[in-house]
């Protein structure tokens, strides 16, 4: 089995505190956070690795945060290199309200990196490309302040240049840079592809980042399922969805697909007759990470829910 | 000039963040946060330090975050010493909001510690009182889960033994078990001294205190300023307060004027004679350090605050 290289530029400690009641402008008590080792990569590489895929997950770290960072993400096993970095790995703090149910999120946007460090990590990954175990080069995330226009542009040549495809999952200007520069695959959600692209609808925004030079785009839509656009299938578009919709906790969920192409794509799974199988097993993969309390983990029930999607083609009228 | 030796039980980080306008059960993107080793008892430290009093600092501090609050309280330059421990250093999260003006508060509780961490925190306590350059010994804050309820009844046993008075500032439990042990002086606010005794008036509440066994009840009750109750003077008590309010940033007033209160201690005004005098200074540094924008700092109009403060004595009916 080739491995799984994953890269997140801007990873965080995922704080996560259940608070029974929250009144704004008050004092709360609170208890011992979860915390966690976070970042869209770090997510993919995790699921990846809890269904037996061969995973490397690179990232920046930094400062205390960072070693508190480093020191939870190597309890769990998965296969890593942390590249240090002077500013300090970000936070981000989930508050669970344990009453009125709803969970607020505050994600800090994380501090730049120094020229030499981004050399540091473009470095790294080179490294983990080198030789011929790496399969598939996925890059997630936000990127951190004062980041590079080129990152994920340069993360798509490199991993041609290795001869394997490149799967991105980010947003704003980020997903168009890496459309532009011939990605095999994209997986925004529906609300970052039509804030990226500025289209008024899933399809045509799709059918933008293609134009653009994408060769597949996976567009997450919540309750709704996901979609499936190919370059080399203009008429349509597939579909899958489950009958019912899940309850549980979205936070991971999109990453959970994404590990389900990275390990589809790693495995040579790279033609249009594979599209579909993709697409069902990164949508099973999905539904079976809500209902995992963390981001990361994916439910052991994935291959049942894989069994009851809901498999449709649409033409384009 | 003597030191003031202060402990803090269960001290945190602060991470204070700036959110612009906050949206129950939404996603937050927030900057990096100001990050302050914090606690009660550092904030006395820091206060007294800052107006040129010798004091030293205890706290038991561990992991990560111990790490992160260590490298954070180095920089501030005040004499300290931490006691490694193997739980984490708990965090408190503030949020700004800075459309709506409200501060939210999320406090971790804290982790317990190991028997022998309490012994190694109550030996590093002995330690510091050894020789005679120790004046006071200030106890500030709540307890971990789990801690020796006799904790600050040892503190102040200590500090009696080394012929020292001890303040503590605490509340529910901890404030009554520090009474009946007799220390020197209490420095509730009025909501914890309610809460602790069950009385209905602050008045009968000092009163309660007293009879327990404490020699002072210093009581902050906000914008109407700082009431002062001596256990040789049960016909009445002084009451200091300002003309008029000011607005700020509450949080470390109540530490400002327990740092007043040790400074007077520290230098030999133990006298029933000093009371209206300790009163006055530890009014005028906590209305201060509402001026300042973080705990743990007064601002250098402390006496010009001081000068307009109304004292007055209230006779008991």
């Amino acid at each position: 089995m080739k491995r799984i290289i994953t890269v997140t530029p801007n990873p965080a400690i995922d704080l996560s505190y259940h608070v029974a009641g929250i009144t704004p402008g008050a004092s709360h008590r609170i208890g011992t956070p979860l915390s966690r080792a976070g970042g869209k990569g770090l997510n993919v590489a995790r699921v990846a690795h809890q269904l037996g895929h061969p995973v490397l997950a690179l990232a920046p770290t930094g400062g205390a945060v960072g070693a508190e960072f480093a020191a939870e993400f190597r309890n769990s096993g998965v296969p890593h290199r942390l590249i240090p970095v002077a500013a300090e790995t970000r936070r981000s703090i989930a508050l669970v309200d344990t009453v009125g149910g709803e969970t607020s999120i505050f994600n800090e946007e994380g501090s730049p990196l120094r020229p030499a460090e981004w050399q540091a990590l473009a470095a790294a990954v080179v490294e983990a490309l080198d030789g011929h175990g790496a399969g598939v080069l996925v890059g997630s995330g936000s990127l951190p302040p004062g980041a590079p226009a080129d990152f994920y542009p340069a993360l798509v040549r490199l991993a041609h240049d290795a001869g394997i495809p490149a799967v991105v999952d980010t947003s704003g200007p980020a997903i168009i840079a890496a459309a532009r520069a011939g990605a095999d695959l994209l997986k925004p959600n529906n609300h970052e592809l039509l804030d990226a692209t500025r289209e008024s609808s899933l399809e045509s925004a799709a059918r933008h980042l293609i134009a653009l030079g994408a060769k597949t785009v996976l567009v997450s839509a919540g309750a709704e399922g996901m979609l499936a656009f190919h370059h080399a299938t203009p008429g349509g578009y597939w579909s899958a969805r489950l009958p019912e919709p899940l309850s549980g906790n979205p936070t991971g969920a999109g990453d959970a697909a994404v590990a389900a192409a990275a390990v589809a794509l790693a495995n040579g799974m790279t033609d249009i007759t594979d599209i579909p199988g993709i697409l069902r097993r990164a949508t099973a993969w999905s539904a079976a990470a809500v209902l995992m309390p963390a981001a990361g983990e994916i439910s052991p029930l994935h291959t049942d829910l894989e069994s009851q999607l809901i498999l449709s083609w649409k033409e384009t009228p």
